[in-house]
């Protein structure tokens, strides 16, 4: 297996130690074989991401309408939710693929701009009264609390649209030109990914469902966004077919760990740790692994996802490693 | 001016006559030059419109998920207000605008469909409690008092994501590449359009606005939408930036005029003819050009602007004779 020692001893105990971060030390210890120590123990997440998300912020603030522009109050209501201090995993993922692909970070910007504002459209849409019904995201009022639900469906509108927008600007590569590019974001966001993950989330609630039909949700809910980062990544190094069908092995795992150790968090973390409320989906009766399979079968799954998702990165020959980093981090996370 | 007298003398008195259709026609009579009779005596709007809408609702339905297709709420709900007896004037538009240009009905198909998408995305959201807090639609019940607010703010996302996904399996043209014709539907739809007209509409609310930001609105919430239907037919016959600019302009006015209709039709039409609640603007002192102008000067304004719209297509040289039947029927519309 070709990914640090580090990741492996996590995954006996997946979220055994949420406080440490992996982007909090410079230098990695525990035991590793000399190729891995050699690659991880001088790559710095911490740098990677804070980097990352300020020149995504910079983007975004640049692609949309200023607050100022008429009307304004909807500009307000995109920025408001946009600029909430989201953790930008998405666009990380997008560009660390990007480098696992010897791309230039500012070939993947807009694609990875364009994933965020998807992303922050569904969370405003799913926050509403008739959908998950939440107060607080982020640590903020949600986007319906502040503008009002009438805006709060607009701006989610506005966002998306302005996804296409910001995806269509990109360059265009000869492998990957406009027509695949948008239809990559399409299909991901789209009734029968993101879409039908949030449709059959709100169905399931109240009812006892399988572990296979969690499954169904959370591979659209989540992993469909999360693998169109890495490809769009991909795609934006004008990558080989090889190195796609990687990126989307990558991305699916990933996406799938995030969603099961989401749910974990949600039983084992405060709101206040979390920045939104923490034991909602227990109280919604909401499908989640904990809920069906247990608490530390839920981390064992979570471990068994990461693990494939670090194998899929073989074909990169060490050059994954920002996308290592992230999936070893998006593991230990505690919020 | 370049356009039917049978047009002229509606536009002394639009409206006057709203049980008159020019598709019922199928020789059109009254004082015209030998050059419109000739034109127009033969053009069959009604057998347009017909084929038209077969072959625009034969294409949503080969292009959008199945409504069995899982989960099938959703797409039962996409469905549902697509196919809700729309009079797909936007379709109609763009093909009339391509056959103008000397282009094929296929290439225009995919593009007709995307706007199509977009306004009955446009009607659902509008619809919600939050916003109109409509009960009826085109005679039927509006999605979420069918579906659900929750799942009816998903099919109006659907329908979004679904247009551009549509709107990308263009053929593409080389003046107007894919790139660009997803930027002009993401313009169209976008915070500083279509979404814009939406949230200026909402704010205006029980408040006394001028005829100048009514205008503002129905730019936006109408004109803009109709105006890249026509665009995107042009496009799709790979136009001239002449035949665009023409283009432009006539769906501009086009738009503007269909909107303060609309706006009379409020006011002087049963809900049963509507097919929607009438008078409801009045209620929801919204406003309206008959609310700020009055009805009479509502009237010369929408046949003053009808008339830009004739005069627009000019450039034609008697070839658009598709749309000038349509703005014809627009005007003359009593529902």
């Amino acid at each position: 297996m070709n990914w640090p020692c580090k990741a492996i001893s996590i995954l006996r105990n997946p979220l055994a130690r949420p406080k440490v971060f992996a982007y909090n030390k410079r230098r990695m210890s525990g035991r590793q074989d000399q190729h891995n120590s050699a690659r991880n123990s001088t790559f710095d997440l911490q740098a990677f991401l804070a980097g990352g998300t300020q020149e995504v912020n910079r983007a975004l603030d640049r692609l949309l309408p200023k607050s100022s522009t008429r009307p304004a109050t909807i500009h307000k209501a995109m920025r408001y939710s946009l600029f909430a201090g989201g953790k930008r995993m998405r666009p990380a993922l997008c560009l660390a693929a990007a480098q696992a692909c010897n791309g230039r970070e500012a070939d993947a910007l807009p694609l990875a701009c364009a994933v965020e504002c998807i992303h922050t459209y569904s969370l405003i849409h799913d926050d509403l009264p008739a959908m998950d019904n939440d107060d607080y995201r982020r640590g903020k009022l949600t986007n319906h609390k502040v503008f009002g639900e009438g805006i709060a469906v607009l701006a989610g509108d506005a966002l998306l649209t302005q996804a296409f927008e910001i995806a269509a600007q990109s360059k265009g590569w000869p492998r990957y030109p406009h027509q695949q590019i948008i239809q990559e974001v399409a299909s991901a966001a789209g009734s029968l990914q993101l879409i039908a993950g949030q449709v059959a989330d709100l169905e399931a609630e109240g009812k006892r469902i399988s572990a296979s039909q969690l499954r169904y949700i959370h591979e659209r809910k989540t992993s469909a966004l999360l693998c169109c980062s890495v490809r769009l990544g991909g795609m934006s190094a004008n990558c080989t077919a090889a190195q796609l069908q990687a990126l989307t092995d990558f991305g699916y795992h990933v996406g799938l760990a995030f969603q099961v150790i989401d749910d974990i968090l949600d039983v084992t973390q405060t709101s206040e740790t979390l920045g939104k409320t923490a034991g909602k989906d227990t109280r919604a009766q909401k499908a989640t692994y904990p809920a069906i399979v247990g608490l530390e079968k839920s981390r064992r799954i979570a471990a068994g996802l990461t693990a494939k998702a670090f194998a899929a990165l073989k074909v990169f020959h060490g050059k994954a490693r920002a996308l290592e980093a992230l999936a070893q981090f998006l593991l230990q996370r505690d919020r």
